[in-house]
């Protein structure tokens, strides 16, 4: 299973505020999404001042790329070896979707998304959301070539996007549930396709 | 190819001024999104009075509702039987490409992952969106099943979500080009993926 870490460790006094402020931040983000965003109620929601806010995020670009550069992206549990690459691919796509059904998820995935007119905050969103996702795959691939079970012709990136981008349809797109039918035929699909073709 | 056509045919009088308040509508979704809309911006752009606008679509929704159902995603011409189940996948990717590269495509997809304040818009452009990819794709898969080159168990909704899914998250997400190479790739996972295993 994949997760959303809060990095605690190490955080200064007054973290207790950021933590709160930041969690408002991404669930607002995730239902309302980045240009309707309101700082009144992420305070409402977090309890404190509006003024709290802006004294340490002096602009709502400030306060939006805070909270997503707070999103640990992390799928390192996700990076399993199962003994072959369906389901080391199934393990990766489950925590991909478990993290799909977060706030912070939601939200990263909608501000990658998001209009043009804030290109730093969508990019921003995009890089952590791409790196999150690019990370694991780097062992599974070295698994399933060592296993014979990639054709090495096909570059990592291109199941990724297949994988991922299947996920951010059905989830953002066709409003469907992640089953587990559902994500065991992509997973199917993606295996037989990547296998070495003579 | 596919291609966006507008409804020409039949259309009343007055018609000159609404393709050109629809096409800019378009052009202000694909840049600069649903909640960031700017009704000036689009009059300016249509070369017509922001009251001309406001008296055909009252609101800023019936505005945006009526573009996007202005957009006739139109993919028959993708629906071509090229022999292999591979090149009918690669003439419907290429279209879809090609679409998401246009104002009309950008529009309805950035609307469809737009947030959930509009949640009407959101669901009318994927709706839009959904049924203009799915529509070729029963025709391929019919193909598909006749030639033996795609397994039974693998419902039709599987590949789509990957396809357009891979498609959107390399255009909007990673902000690559869909390059020649990359689809071939794409196409050639998914058709080995969809055939009919032992």
């Amino acid at each position: 299973m994949g997760s959303t870490k809060r990095r605690d460790a190490g955080r200064p006094r007054g973290a207790p505020v950021i933590d709160a402020v930041m969690a408002a931040t991404l669930d607002e983000l995730g239902t309302h999404g980045l240009a309707a965003l309101s700082v009144e109620r992420i305070a409402a929601a977090a309890e404190v001042n509006k003024t709290s806010i802006y004294r340490r995020w002096p602009t709502r670009e400030a306060l939006v790329a805070g909270a997503l550069e707070y999103v640990l992206v992390d799928f390192e549990s996700a990076q399993e070896d199962t003994g072959s690459l369906r389901g080391d691919l199934l393990v990766l796509a489950r925590a991909i979707a478990d993290f799909l059904a977060t706030p912070a998820g939601l939200a990263l995935a909608r501000a990658a998304f998001a209009e043009s007119s804030s290109a730093e905050l969508t990019a921003l969103a995009g890089r952590q959301f791409a790196r999150g996702t690019a990370e694991p795959v780097g062992g599974l691939v070295a698994r399933a070539l060592e296993r014979g079970e990639w054709d090495r012709r096909t570059p990592p990136e291109v199941p990724l996007s297949m994988l991922v981008g299947a996920l951010l349809h059905r989830t953002l797109l066709e409003h469907q549930p992640v089953s587990a039918s559902w994500l065991s035929r992509v997973v199917d699909v993606l295996a037989a396709g990547l296998a070495v073709r003579p």
